[in-house]
């Protein structure tokens, strides 16, 4: 049973279909801001290889059941519960030490996060169990042996082994894209904050809407759990560096080659640009933005900016503003709404965070703040993990090597100096590796310089100038349709970036086989596969419709007359329809050619059926390319094929693609291209 | 120098851009099928840090200079000499016990597999230095704030380490890919063939085609070359599980999150649908399929069927029939053209197959050839690593071990009886993820629920049945076009598969910023970057169009006659367009509705100029969707832009991409899509 009160409560793990509490009393998790005991957390006596056999039995089979969209409307479906009960997530965060503004990225951002998966899920992918990627690959001169890509889910469980400081959003981005992809997922968050971990995977069980082992939880210590995964699982990890090495090197993992996707240390760099020096709105940005991504969340963001890049010019001036915005910030409980800054996570985490301090003051100085000494506005330092925003000068940046590797994770940050853009470059790339780093410029050549001198080495970069000022989403926000994971230091892994992070629980498997077979894998009609011309394909519903329904459509030649009918009708004049002489000067044409658009207008017309039908609407044409000139006299037939089905859920129709093909009286390839569909479910319409 | 006479050569290193022998005498490696000692090899003294330097800091920034076209034309410049040479490979290979025929897929394969890399990445890929990948994300409301990822070159050097199996495919497959990214390679070959890697290279770098720096090569140990590499390097790895094992495991490579990809053990399936009986097209194709496998190159390959399931009904006829065709094995030689197979690569390799055959035969008994006994046409069997075929049967397949998990490398396969598609299914997975598995079967709904059930353990599954049996390319053969890595034991790696081979060694960057500044890092135009209006952009050749380039046409209204007008010419009636009362029983229509196809072909009537210039030709248009109906009275203007610039080495023309939208009098969207143009380089054209 869940106690929302104030006093602590034991938390459960919830795994094999039930919530279950470890053995003995559980260790004590403290209140960030308080030092008051908030919750026990045990994971004592659960069977980890009995959980991964459950999620991959139970969950996994039972997502497999359905298809990509009815699995992105469950999650739909949970997002707006959730976010409708935000309010009590927020009260539980408060224990975390966020204020609720810097809650707002872990609650409402996961919850956001979720329902964009689940939207461009059914926006972008199709309907189906089985993904295609890429293009039909012939491997045979006669059409008769092709290949195709597939992604189907991984058979196992996806592990996501989470910080403790993206308690809502660290689950929820990653449970979001697995779900998608038909994989179950167990959750390990970090036992700091776990307590709003567990808050919200009960909410969602609650709901029902998941089948039964799609999700489990384990709230404790991992225990053995890794020993228990297959070359079918991932395992994800969000953490220290050095924790990611120890589950990297596991030997269950090794042995199996496990997905093992990994974010860890990152040693972010925003750099000001040369021309952007005080009196520019870039300056002013970059000001902001620094002192923004140290207090926020009180700097214990994966993505917040820890090497603060400025040109020698400007050093003195950014050190100035940056310290009297940091000196106004005011410090508090979290519920204080006075403070704008909140605790570190815990006492243990703010001793671990003087001493990166004390690491990188031997290459450096306090130019801000002081490490042991902080005002605040309510709460006390003794009981409460409250720390000063401490902002760090290197002395000599391109010789250090300490800066440019401690991780402080907290309100901390270092002001390096650099001379020239190649120095700049020089220094974010010490990083080895980051998740992010920005560029603050308003001049493109700086733009180009820095982006392209750092981009291999991060997975994001953000250019900020006036122009996004209002509107950009910030150096430190992950967002779900880009990748967020870097490189390196930062651990090599990729996590989100739309459709991407969907596939990263799949499997790609190359299938080959003759268009016939190859056809009925993808459910994708494929060149050289069975047709069928029964009835017109447009008197056909979805009901009715199959893939490989055809027709070839009678012959229709094209004359000087047409071609200059439609020129004047259209206003489409081009010389190469036009004037003989200059088309014939033309590297492409022997003489006058019809319009690329008259022959896909005379196509359509040859295939449409005129009568009221199942066909809804022509909504768009995909890849059209004209591949072979068509002169005067030359004679035009169309095949169209349907090619692929994708019902809509929520609809009375969906979308089918059809494989047009036109060809001329020798039975060369004038045009190919997708005609795009909407088409009904039935015929007549029945909602 | 390169002695290419029959006296054992000393194999040299090519490092920091000269050929260096490493100390001492070298390990003498053996011709295979005769024991002669046939070349000498070492790498000590070799400076492998410095060696990799040299590669990231000469080789890479050479490389980087140019595009990926640029870099393609190399590979096939280099691609098509090489194929002049394949003679003197051929000679040389002679040595690894492989006969010619066995050697074509190493030679010619390895060469073409080159030349395809080369034509793909011209045809699929921008002629350009950055790549972008998917659309661009919009991140603000206001659309001042947008994201595209780009794809860079990684600043560090392709290690490769390759199997002895390959030479020179092994080389070829891994150097085309990254080549084409930008990245240098370090090829280090298995000593037991390096031989004819080292002439290989050895021709390439005489050819001077590629800069310096962009190719080294290590013949010997690898000494303590991985304590070198970064978080910017790639490592692949080709090989045993054992060893692949210890390379993850790297301390560099685990500190440094360096990329790695790993091809490993596999045990690969090939099935025997139960449709598939004695008698069937498809039973005869299987048989061939195995028998062929198994001989090829001696069975040293990692995609060769190792686990032969087939229904139990069916054993003893694929028992007798694969039997009698391995008899008629002539085994001899490699040079001797009677022979059909060679030797394995070494005695060791032969002692090591043999005490792996010993293993199976622990769950299995032996059911064609003797381990100990080979018959010969040429050579003998005390110098030479000759080894008869040899076929075993498992006892009891769904609860053995050893058969799924042993890999004898050589002509070794394992017969194992199923019962039902779902035990074949589970058979196959018991491999624990394989390269490639096939199907024999000419029944749909088996070949879907084979593939579909094994699909997430495979990284290619190959479908064999009656209509591919002349074209296919077979169960072993892994394609350019198509991945080639599987998860799991396979090692969990993914190499080839077209352009995502080339992406393998490049970081995927998330860009954001505002459309001015982000336009200009990604090399192509967004909505809401600057434009130019000055003169019409039709009338500009490449060396004047700028991206933005932009005319805003006139506005013209659609009445009713003209989309009557349009239905009555093209013939196209369909009834939304013809019928009101039709059209407002459609979900989509208010009223009868302009064709899609009249709003192209007028939207081209108000942007093209007519006059002979440097736009050559419309050869197609992409991502057409309409947004918005039009009806009778609706007034449609078209903004097109220059958004993609994408000149053609070789040609005096060049892809140009346009941005259309087609907006009506309220100043919504109508329609949008991309154009695609031919225009000149220069106007007049010049050659």
């Amino acid at each position: 049973m869940l106690n929302t009160g104030r006093t602590a409560r034991r938390l459960e793990s919830y795994v094999q279909g039930g919530w279950h509490a470890g053995r003995g009393e559980g260790r004590p998790i403290a209140n960030a801001a308080t030092g008051a005991t908030h919750a026990f957390i045990s994971s004592e006596g659960i069977d980890f290889g009995a959980a991964l056999d459950w999620g991959r039995k139970v969950g996994g089979a039972a997502l497999r059941r359905h298809t990509i969209h009815e699995r992105a409307l469950m999650l739909k479906a949970i997002g707006q519960k959730l976010m409708e009960m935000k309010d009590e997530f927020h009260a539980e965060s408060l224990a975390t030490g966020a204020t609720p503004r810097d809650a707002w990225p872990d609650i409402e951002g996961g919850i956001g996060t979720m329902l964009t998966f689940a939207s461009k899920a059914r926006r972008e992918l199709p309907n189906a169990r089985v993904l295609t990627e890429g293009a039909v690959e012939p491997l045979s001169r006669d059409g008769s042996f092709a290949g195709q890509h597939i992604l189907t889910p991984l058979r196992g469980v996806a592990v996501h082994i989470n910080a403790f400081n993206f308690p809502v959003w660290g689950m929820l981005e990653k449970i979001a894209p697995a779900l998608i992809a038909g994989m179950p997922c167990l959750v390990k968050p970090a036992s700091q904050t776990a307590y709003l971990t567990e808050l919200v995977m009960r909410r969602m069980l609650e709901m029902e809407i998941l089948p039964e082992g799609a999700l489990q939880l384990i709230c404790g210590g991992a225990g053995d759990l890794l020993d228990h995964v297959t070359g079918q699982d991932a395992v994800t990890f969000t953490g220290s560096a050095h924790t990611g090495r120890k589950l990297r090197t596991h030997p269950a993992i090794v042995a199996n080659s496990t997905r093992f996707t990994m974010e860890a240390d990152s040693l972010n760099a925003a750099i000001l640009g040369p021309d952007a020096g005080p009196g520019t709105p870039e300056f002013d940005l970059f000001i902001r933005e620094v002192q923004q991504e140290m207090i926020s969340k009180a700097g214990q963001k994966c993505t917040a900016i820890r090497r603060v890049l400025v040109p020698a010019q400007h050093e003195q001036a950014v050190i100035e503003a940056l310290s009297g915005r940091l000196s106004k910030i005011v410090i508090g409980l979290p519920d204080d709404a006075a403070a704008r800054m909140g605790a570190l996570v815990s006492l243990e985490d703010r001793d671990s965070l003087r001493g990166k301090i004390a690491e990188i003051l031997g290459e450096g100085e306090i130019v801000f703040g002081d490490p042991d000494r902080v005002t605040l506005v309510s709460g006390d330092a003794a009981n409460g993990a409250f720390i000063s925003p401490v902002l760090l000068r290197s002395s000599d940046p391109m010789r250090a090597t300490i800066p440019h590797e401690v991780e402080a994770f907290g309100p901390v940050a270092t002001i390096m100096a650099y001379d020239g853009m190649d120095q700049a470059i020089e220094l974010a790339k010490k990083g080895k590796g980051s998740l992010v780093s920005s560029v603050f410029t308003n001049d493109p050549d700086i733009a180009v310089e820095a982006v392209i001198g750092v981009a291999s080495f991060h997975g994001r970069v953000m250019i900020g100038n006036r122009d996004s000022a209002k509107s950009s989403t910030g150096h430190g926000a992950p967002l779900a349709p880009l990748v967020h994971g870097g490189p390196g230091r930062a651990g090599g892994g990729e996590e989100m970036g739309g459709m991407r992070g969907v596939k990263h629980f799949m499997q790609r498997t190359a299938v080959q086989g003759s268009p016939r077979l190859l056809s009925v894998v993808t459910g994708q009609w494929i060149d050289g596969a069975p047709t069928r011309a029964d009835r017109h394909p447009f008197r056909k519903s979805l009901a009715e419709l199959r893939l490989g329904d055809q027709i070839l459509t009678e012959a229709r030649t094209v004359t000087k007359e047409d071609v200059e009918h439609f020129a004047e009708f259209t206003g489409d004049t081009f010389y190469a329809h036009m004037d003989s002489d200059a088309a014939k000067a033309n590297p492409f044409f022997e003489d006058r050619v019809a319009h690329g658009y008259l022959i896909a207008s005379f196509a359509a017309g040859l295939f449409v059926e005129p009568n009221p039908g199942p066909v809804l609407a022509n909504y768009g044409v995909d890849n059209l390319r004209f591949l072979t000139p068509v002169y005067f006299g030359d004679s035009l037939r169309v095949r169209l094929t349907c090619k692929q089905i994708n019902p809509r859920e929520n609809a009375v129709y969906g979308e089918v693609r059809w494989d047009s093909r036109v060809t001329n009286q020798r039975g060369e390839l004038v045009a190919e291209y997708d005609v795009l569909t909407m088409v009904a479910k039935t015929w007549p319409v029945t909602a």
